[in-house]
C-alpha cells in the first residue's frame, strides 16, 4: 500500500495550472505526477505533490475544459443506492457533476445476485458515457478488465484497487482508531464483526479493518480467537445476526468493533436481546459516523462520505479534461486520496466491568 | 381527492392487454380509462378497472414495446439522495428500469437554496430522456408547467398533484391512523411535528399528514391549540429543535405525532435532551418504518418506499411505451396509486402517565 502515492485531502481550490506554474512544469506533467505515472522521475514527482500540497490543489476541471466530452455523462455504477455511505457518496458525487452541467446515469448491480457471472456489464456504458464513477464496489479482476476495455476515464470512491485513482478513508488508520480505543478502555477480548470481503480480494475496506484490528491486538499482546471476528454484511440485521453468533460463542467478548455503523447498531440490537447492557458488559464501536448513532448513544469513527463522492467525481472530470487534451497519456494512473476520519467518543463504550 | 381514481397496489402480473381482453376493449382504450381520461364514460372506466383490479393488473411493459424510445432513458429528478425515503425509493425506480434496459439520470436539487429562481431548469432534459420521473419533490407549479412543455410522460412518487401519474401512501389514512393510536392510548394533548408545505402546495405530504392530524383530534373532540403544529423540515434534527420548541412552550403535551420517522427520533433525542421519560412522560410515533425505528423502539406507521419507486418508473414506462403507438394521446392523465401502511406499535408510546 505504501508503494503508491497518497495525498492529503485538499481543503483550497488551487488550479492544475496553478500548480504548474509554481513547479515550473507543464500541466500534464502535473497530472502524470499526481498520478504515479513511470515517465515522472521520482524526483520531479516528490517536487510536485510538495507543491500541489502547499497550494491545496484540488482538482476542478473548469466546464470550458471539458466542453470536448461527447456525451457530457458520467456512469455511476453502485451496489445500493439505500445504504448510508453510498447514498452520501452518490449524492456528493452527483452534485459536484451538476456543477460543470454533467449528467450522473445511475447503474445498480444486485451483489447479492448469482455470483458465478458478471454483475457488471459495460457494454451499456459504451457510448452513453464520458467516465466511469464506481461507488463502493467490490468489482472482481474481470470486472475491472472489461471496465478498462471501455478506454475512459476511471475513478473509485469507498474500495477499489491501487491501481486506480480511489477516494476513500483511511481503513488503516480508522480501524486501529476504533481497536485502541477499546484497548486504552481496558478491554481485552475485543471482538470483530467485518463484512464479505468478496472473492479473490486482497484488499478491501472489510479486509483492511479486519487487519488493522489484528495488527492492534497484536500490538497490544492480546491473542485473537479465530472466533473473535465474525461477517456481518455490512447491514443492521447482519450485524445483529453477526453479534449473537459472536456472543452465543464467545461470552467472554467484552468488546466489539464493527466495521460500520449499521452493523454496530445491529450489535446494539442483538446486546439488548439477549439481556447485555451496553456498555456495562459489552462496549461497541462503529465506523462511519451515522446521522442516527447520536440517537443510540453510538461510540465511533467518522468520516464524510458525501466529500469523498465529490472529490472522486472532480478527479475523474480532471481525468477526462486532460485525456481530451491532444497528446495526452489516456491512462488514469495510481491516484489514492485517503481522507482522514475522527473519532466520536459516546456512551456505547466504557471500561470493562470489575469481576 | 376523492374525485380523481384512486387504484390499490396490484400484487400480480396481468398485462394491459390481458385487462383489453378480458374487457373487450383496446389497448389505449384500458390506459385511458386507468388514467381517467374523460374521453372514457364513467361505466366503461368503471367496468375496466374492475377487471383490473380483478386481474391484478401491473403496468410492466415489455422490452420490446419500449424500443421505440429515442434515448432509453428516464430523467429521475429528486431533491436529495441520502435521505430515507429518496433513497429507497430512487433504488426501487433504477432496479425496475434497469430490467427493460432503460437508464436513470439522476438530477438532484437543493431546496434549501435561493427560493426565487426556478430550481428545475427541464431544458437539460431534452432530448436526453424518454420520460421524466419525480421523486417525493414539491414543484412549484411554474416548474411543473415547464416539464410538461417538455411534451414527455411524467410520473411521480411520494408527492404530486392529483392531474398527474402519482404513486404515493395513504398520507390521510397513515396520519389518521397515527394520531387515533396515541387516542386509543388514552391521549389528548398530542401535538405534531410537520413539514414544510412549500410554497403555494395546496396539497403535500405534510399538508395531508398535518390535515389527518387536526381532523382525528376534531373526531375526538380535542381543541388542539396552534401551537401543538411545529415545523421539523424532514430530517433528525429538524425534528429535534421542533421538539424542543414544543415541549418548551407547551408542556403540557404528552403526547407527538412526527410526520416522519428521522424526525420522530429526532424528537425523542430532544425528549432524552430535556429529561423527559419517553414513553412514560411522552408518547413519540412516526410515519416510514425506518430500518432503524427498531432499535429505539420507535413506534410508527410502516410504508415501502422502494415499492413505490418501481412501481412509478413501471407506470412511467408504461406511458412511454403508449405514446409511441402511432395515434395515441399524449396525455399522462390522473392515476393515483396509493399504498397501503401499517402500524408498527413499539416501545416508544404508551398510555399517559395518572397524574
Amino acid at each position: 500500500m505504501t508503494s503508491f502515492p497518497t495525498v492529503p485531502r485538499p481543503s483550497a481550490a488551487a488550479s492544475m495550472d496553478d500548480v504548474a506554474r509554481a513547479a515550473g512544469v507543464s500541466t500534464a506533467t502535473v497530472s502524470r505526477a499526481l498520478r504515479g505515472l513511470s515517465s515522472v522521475s521520482a524526483a520531479t514527482r516528490d517536487r510536485i505533490q510538495g507543491v500541489a500540497r502547499d497550494l491545496g490543489y484540488v482538482a476542478s476541471p473548469s466546464a470550458a475544459s471539458l466542453a470536448s466530452g461527447r456525451t457530457r455523462s458520467i456512469g455511476l455504477l453502485t451496489p445500493w443506492v439505500d445504504r448510508w455511505f453510498y447514498a452520501r457518496a452518490i449524492d456528493g458525487a452527483e452534485r459536484a457533476l451538476r456543477e460543470v452541467g454533467f449528467d450522473a446515469l445511475l447503474y445498480t448491480f444486485d451483489l447479492s445476485s448469482d455470483q458465478s457471472r458478471p454483475r457488471v456489464d459495460p457494454s451499456v456504458l459504451r457510448r452513453r458515457v464520458d467516465g466511469v464513477l464506481v461507488v463502493g464496489m467490490p468489482l472482481s479482476r474481470e470486472e475491472v478488465a472489461s471496465l478498462e476495455a471501455l478506454d475512459l476515464p476511471l475513478a473509485f470512491v469507498g474500495t477499489g484497487r491501487h491501481e486506480h485513482v480511489t477516494v476513500r478513508l483511511d481503513d488503516d488508520a480508522a480501524g486501529r482508531c476504533a481497536t485502541e480505543h477499546l484497548l486504552g478502555l481496558g478491554h481485552r477480548r475485543i471482538g470483530h464483526i467485518t463484512g464479505p470481503a468478496g472473492v479473490e480480494h486482497s484488499w478491501s475496506p472489510p479486509v483492511a479493518r479486519h487487519a488493522a484490528w489484528r495488527v492492534a491486538l497484536e500490538e497490544a499482546s492480546v491473542a485473537a480467537e479465530p472466533g473473535w471476528a465474525v461477517d456481518g454484511a455490512f447491514d443492521v440485521n447482519g450485524g445483529r445476526e453477526a453479534a449473537h453468533r459472536l456472543l452465543e460463542t464467545h461470552p467472554e467478548i467484552t468488546a466489539l468493533f464493527a466495521a460500520s455503523d449499521e452493523m454496530a447498531m445491529g450489535a446494539i440490537l442483538a446486546a439488548r436481546e439477549r439481556g447485555i447492557d451496553v456498555p456495562g458488559e459489552l462496549s461497541v464501536i462503529g465506523i462511519d459516523g451515522h446521522d442516527l448513532g447520536e440517537l443510540v448513544g453510538l461510540t465511533t469513527v467518522a468520516q464524510d462520505p458525501a466529500r469523498q463522492g465529490g472529490e472522486a467525481a472532480q478527479l475523474l472530470l480532471s481525468d477526462i479534461a486532460l485525456w481530451a487534451v491532444p497528446g495526452s497519456e489516456k491512462v488514469s494512473g495510481a491516484l489514492q486520496v485517503l481522507h482522514p476520519t475522527h473519532l466520536v467518543v459516546r456512551s456505547s463504550t466504557a471500561p470493562p466491568r470489575q469481576t
